[in-house]
């Protein structure tokens, strides 16, 4: 049975084509993933690229953790993905362990909070805009819970890596089992 | 590219044939669903019966809304679903409208605890069985949000009556903008 796709879907495949050029790929924690030269983003499409080495898919989604104010702070402050001016760009496909999806709600929110996952991100609005897919729950077996996709201006690169370095250090990355970093340029 | 499914997805497929006699089908808000005579549950597996009137796909996951003290009583009182005393279900199918999914988490989480959903369901343990499975965030476009899946026997078939019915009246249900109601026998 042809369904059509979510239209909140996205598909990351890593091959020899695509817009925007890996600059960079390295694993942070746990099993790589192949290396690859280029990476196309398509949107809301059945994943048919039939050269890619790798497909990745993610939905994006309702928040889970933030709260009315932090939500209004992010509405005021964020800018969508894919402005002209950002010619740099990352993708950071991360699972977490099973102990952190056995925990309730309350626990994993206390956990973001005190990891400051939100404040860290607001700090660098809107400089860095960032789009979160979600995979643990589409149909098919997937390698990653969450895709993050970034762009960001070549000016703003140092800052990008403050960004994920404060959340590296945080607790909420210590369930993290893996995760890939790739950079891109176009 | 054809891969392996998620190991938490199940498939609700209605119509000719199946384990599950439907003994009633209604909907209670919203669209219906074509009516079938009978459903097959399959799970893991990719949707191929070729015979199906509609096929609803899920995926179980984490919870979203529980709290510790919450997790702790569920799993000391529930049990899994598929015990072979249960010679009745039901399949009831949700949709939550826009203005949910826009909500914060704290406010979500707020309406569900008012909503006092953990506590109705908590209620009736263990002689109603439940299974929820997600389908807002597969890759497929779906038709609903929740499938929630129960099994009880003959002797609490009023006490489902109860559970659905408050359910029903709390806050929650007042942003169920879809929902169909099937009861289920074999």
């Amino acid at each position: 049975m042809l369904r059509p796709m979510n239209s909140r879907l996205f598909t990351f495949s890593g091959g020899g084509v695509g817009e925007w050029l890996v600059t960079e790929q390295r694993p942070v924690v746990g099993e790589p993933l192949p290396l690859v030269s280029r990476l196309r983003v398509t949107s809301g499409e059945a994943s048919v690229v039939s050269d890619a080495v790798w497909q990745l898919c993610g939905v994006t989604s309702n928040q889970r953790y933030v709260t009315r104010a932090e939500q209004s702070e992010l509405s005021l402050k964020q800018q969508a993905i894919g402005r002209t001016s950002c010619n740099r760009a990352a993708l950071i496909p991360i699972r977490k362990n099973e102990s952190w999806w056995a925990l309730p709600q309350d626990e994993r929110n206390a956990i973001i909070a005190n990891s400051r996952h939100i404040p860290i991100g607001l700090r660098y609005l809107p400089a860095i805009a960032r789009r979160l897919h979600h995979c643990r729950d589409i149909a098919q077996a997937a390698p990653f819970d969450f895709l993050t996709w970034f762009d960001y201006t070549e000016a703003d690169a140092r800052a990008f890596e403050e960004l994920v370095g404060a959340l590296r250090e945080s607790e909420e990355w210590r369930f993290v089992d893996r995760e890939v970093d790739l950079r891109l340029a176009r």
